[in-house]
């Protein structure tokens, strides 16, 4: 039976920062839900875009284009290749759209493993 | 500058149901916000899944796989190939994430033409 996907419900199954966890896929994307708090280190991705849709909190993604301040139900789409950082003002829930096995830093040496939950 | 996407001030610019609205695009896929009311027909995409995140009201959507009920926070994504139709039970918000170009309806005969807003 198909089941939906509660955001709220799946956040609350794991604390840790920068951890992103895989709730359902789109294509050869990953749909992820992710805590911020404090910054993440400033990267890029060369090949994809990146989503993000704040749920909860308040995040600045820092970009050399300009900053974007997100709010709930607020989202942007970084262009690709274009560095960035996202910066969580308290904990901050975001929902993510990346492509299937990108590495959330940029770097597969320093990226998180992202579970399916 | 880049400048953030405020779902429910892009949902204030229109009130026609069924008529998906592009706020903005990740990778080849277009972002969209559409207001629901009432049954939208049966259909199928046959190369491509179809996302629908609820932002507010209730959607069921039929699938030939079963039913799913839908509330704000909740997400579904409809796996391609697989026979659905949205209802929403009053009007509903929905967050929408299709390939570019791609009819809603499942057939160019019928699609609504979605403008960016």
């Amino acid at each position: 039976m198909p089941e939906a996907v509660n955001l709220e419900a799946k956040l609350s199954l794991f604390h840790e920062p920068w951890s992103p966890k895989i709730v359902t896929t789109y294509n050869d994307n990953d749909i992820m839900v992710v805590k911020f708090e404090g910054e993440f280190p400033m990267h890029k991705h060369p090949d994809t875009d990146d989503f993000f849709l704040v749920l909860d909190g308040h995040v600045t993604i820092e970009t050399e284009e300009g900053d974007v301040e997100l709010r709930p139900g607020e989202l942007y789409v970084v262009p690709k290749g274009v560095m960035h950082r996202p910066i969580a003002h308290g904990e901050a829930k975001v929902l993510l759209i990346e492509p299937k096995g990108l590495p959330n830093s940029g770097d597969p040496a320093t990226a998180a493993t992202k579970v399916r939950i």
